[in-house]
């Protein structure tokens, strides 16, 4: 988990928007490495402040030739489409970025380390091809393994794909780190692997292995830190994505959950049929849905609301938190936007309260 | 899907009984090709209708070598053990069945046809090596299809896994057929497929896939019939394998679903700490939470309930499947036991009554 530090160019042509390219703005946001510019024609001029805040000041350029006399060691390549693969466009841009001696960086389902020409270039260049999505070897089902006693293991789920998941596990461990507990983040997608140094994308793990996946990270996460924050996949009721959801559930057996949430946010971004529709559900029904689904592998508890009010200006946002916080009875937040720690102490007290923490369940 | 039938041999050493051999079970009972002999040294002279009942003689006998002489063109691995992995005391009785000119068929995790020193002899030899859980190139997620309209599709689902949600599936699409009604079935495992000539093996699948897998699995069934049985894999409270049972259930979007049971199993065969227990829940629960959780995504009941009684006495089974019935109100049978005719009638009539299928819902 130790390296040198690489400095990055993110490659996000046409796409250095929020949603398409949530893994430069996590890289951007939580990576250990300096990041020289984005790469986005269409945006050239801009900057990464005008979406992430006045902290993250990274130019957007035209091409990848603007920014080579800034000594980049790296190109990371910033989006993760659906399905994963490889825009065309992009590969002679990844071929530049090869000859001129940067390593490739890759979060995609095509591997780019399978890609022959690639790994001609590379191996001509002299430079790593890294594909952070391959998945381990092990071939292992889960076994059962109990949690760490101490351990508390914290999984992020969420009223939809794509809305801040793995930020709010971030958030959270860093939080817990300036509350001075022994704290570890497990990256289970990508962007997360890219920002940690460590983790499995689950959802490219062949799915017989998911749950035994996830429960060997625990164990992983649990060895690093008493307070184990882990990143969340998709959502329970998503059409496409649901079984990493309940796999990430099962296989984690959570002491608790939090709840991510974007307000506004009206409908899964799914498919457009007259005939079928994918509302967000009234988050007391997701509470309810989360604990009885986990229930049945193990008890769990959805024990903080973290909102993504990125679509509310801040008034909205306030109002908001306070609403929720009512309307389910529990610790309510937006640690992205107004930090962690307020949301980890209250999910602190509830966790430490929870009956298989205590040890009071057994006598029931 | 036609070929000219082979003549097997199935290997199961030391495994030929209910559970662990379920897919030599499986092809003996609902394959298209004649079975000569199942291997297994340590029940040499016994028969599969000691286990199958009077229609199935299959002597079990004690080496390949015994059975060459009634000309094998196919050796079948007949076990799918969890993880999936050869055994490795198999591996000479596997070269020596190559050696004497036998493809060789499995469904285990661990491809044979990336096997070295099976590729080698399998060349030299002239015969085929055939991994029937070799997942296909597709890596497409779920995409909101429709089903076709007209075709009932029907998943089976159960209260543990390996308790018989294939049979099931296989005995009312049989009932189906006999009813005069258009019919296929749709084989989501190892051992359906080499019944059945095509499917895929979703515990096989890169987890991302498995819901675009089975909703392209279910065009393909729409296409061969109208009532559509499609074979359930684990099930939503198993510890290891809930995750590819969600991913069943929201890919193929069953507009019902058959609820297989086995009465007299207490808990889940996983792990037996003292910490942990993994009771089979009461039908009643089973069935709500089923249905709660596939209308996540898309309404869907539970219009029967199957049992599998093969632990108890015949004058048992009729009492537990009355009892079922009763509690559930539901129709019940085994149709593996009693025959498939009677649960497809009753299931047959709870389906046309569905608001989805008589359109019904719209109006609500």
């Amino acid at each position: 988990m130790s390296r040198s530090p690489r400095r990055l160019v993110i490659l996000a042509e046409g796409e250095f928007r929020p949603h398409a390219a949530k893994t430069a703005l996590g890289v951007i946001r939580y990576g250990p490495d300096p990041v020289l510019a984005v790469i986005d024609s269409t945006r050239a001029g801009g900057n990464a402040s005008d979406l992430l805040g006045p902290g993250f000041d990274v130019p957007v350029v035209g091409s990848l030739e603007e920014v080579l006399g800034r000594r980049p060691t790296a190109l990371l390549i910033g989006i993760a489409p659906t399905g994963g693969r490889l825009p065309p466009s992009w590969r002679s841009i990844i071929l530049r970025a090869i000859h001129a001696g940067l390593d490739v960086l890759s979060g995609l389902h095509t591997f780019i380390s399978d890609d022959p020409e690639f790994v001609a270039a590379a191996g001509a260049a002299g430079v790593e091809l890294i594909d952070y999505r391959k998945p381990p070897e092990r071939m292992e089902t889960s076994v059962g393994r109990l949690h760490r006693p101490g351990s508390r293991v914290i999984l992020t789920v969420g009223s939809d794909c794509a809305i801040g998941k793995m930020s709010v596990a971030l958030e959270l461990r860093g939080a817990a780190a300036r509350a001075g507990v022994s704290t570890s983040f497990v990256a289970t997608g990508q962007t997360g692997i890219m920002i940690e140094g460590w983790g499995v994308a689950i959802d490219r793990v062949v799915s017989d292995f998911v749950q035994g996946t996830c429960e060997w990270l625990s164990e992983e996460g649990e060895a690093l830190g008493d307070w184990v924050f882990v990143e969340g996949q998709g959502s329970l009721d998503h059409p496409a994505y649901s079984s990493v959801t309940l796999g990430l559930i099962h296989g984690f057996t959570p002491h608790a959950m939090v709840l991510v949430h974007k307000p506004g946010l009206l409908e899964h971004d799914f498919v457009h049929l007259p005939e079928r529709s994918f509302p967000i559900l009234p988050l007391p029904r997701m509470i309810r849905i989360h604990e009885e689904i986990a229930g049945l592998v193990a008890p769990s508890r959805v024990v903080a609301v973290a909102l993504n009010t990125s679509l509310l200006r801040e008034d909205e946002a306030r109002r908001a938190i306070e609403r929720t916080a009512d309307e389910t009875g529990l610790p309510c937040d937006d640690p992205f936007r107004f930090g962690g720690d307020r949301l980890f102490a209250g999910l602190r007290d509830n966790v430490e309260a929870l009956p298989w923490i205590t040890g009071s369940e057994a006598a029931a």
